[in-house]
């Protein structure tokens, strides 16, 4: 993303700062940084603006909840201080954006908890990096009345073995540990399934 | 985009502004915004500073070059001001990111000119939107050796007008007019070449 350099005056020169910037964001490779560096130039002040205030105002504002450690701008989190949810049930997730598209489903209305990760031994992440002391915490503290977790993890192999922990961990605490069905996902041709998840589908049937 | 709204804290949470102003680069889907806004989030804050900062400064300090109306941060640009540069031609492209792929040829070096746009009638896109005026008025004025123009635009219908076009104004000062060459792409498989490509390919047949 040097390419730039030359023709707008230098290694330093602010384009070329920007394709940087744009470049180091997850997933936007050189071209695209480029693409988007020059948008923003033709684009109007206020546009640069805005990204530029949200981006700084996100790294002021934005904290952990400190009972369901969501991001959050309020703290408890909306969630957490919402009445309406029912407070016996907490949905444990990897990460925020999960919480997100659990939301979507509009079929939760309990409490969530994020872990912001999963153990993973290959990657040197164990149960003491994530959020797990919190969860229990909140459990015995705040919480008080919740008899269910659901463990969303991904359904690989991390997020089984993180899901495991838990049920043990929780089990003994009078708490039923549940997790995400497995299964064939809506719209699948068995045809083209591939054989771990239909092996899963036959093994998780559900009665009719 | 507006997903994180609930969990983050309402409708004008900060994550859901950064979202929304991600979300508006062209290209930045709704779920990429997201991911690029959670990044942030987790990123160090010198690296949510670094983009701020560089989007502001891209548009307090980048303007057109008086020349070439290339976007520079020096006035005239590197380009136009450096000496080793050929000032007998003139390279006219479409966008300052068409400067970038010329320059990375390394196989040119002569001068630009950025029309910042083509010829597009469909668009309501007429000559005189275009950096036309000023490509007259360079060579007028400024750059007086120039005996060539390669009109660089891309090789579609818009393209071809602004080039016929340039031509039609810049042949009767005696200077000529040239485009680049249509044909078969490096590495192209003829079984697999499109009719147009191929067509021209045979029509403009170089000598071996």
């Amino acid at each position: 993303m040097n390419d730039f350099r030359d023709p707008s005056g230098g290694g330093a020169s602010p384009i070329a700062r920007l394709v940087d910037a744009f470049h180091r964001l997850p997933g936007i490779g050189p071209k695209i940084a480029q693409r988007l560096a020059y948008h923003v130039l033709r684009a109007p002040e206020e546009e640069a603006r805005d990204l530029a205030e949200a981006l700084m105002e996100v790294k002021r504002s934005v904290v952990l909840c400190a009972r369901c450690q969501n991001v959050t701008a309020e703290n408890p989190c909306r969630i957490c201080s919402d009445k309406g949810r029912e407070r016996t049930i907490i949905c444990v997730v990897e990460e925020p954006l999960d919480v997100v598209a659990i939301e979507r489903t509009g079929g939760f209305h309990g409490l969530y908890h994020v872990l912001h990760g999963v153990i993973s031994p290959a990657d040197g992440v164990g149960p003491e990096d994530l959020k797990i002391a919190e969860l229990l915490a909140r459990i015995r503290d705040v919480d008080r009345d919740v008899t269910e977790v659901i463990v969303a993890t991904n359904p690989n192999l991390e997020g089984e073995a993180t899901s495991m922990y838990l049920g043990r961990l929780l089990r003994p605490l009078g708490i039923r540990v549940t997790r995400l069905a497995r299964g064939l996902p809506a719209g699948a041709d068995l045809e083209y399934a591939d054989d771990v998840t239909l092996g899963r589908a036959l093994e998780f049937r559900q009665e009719v």
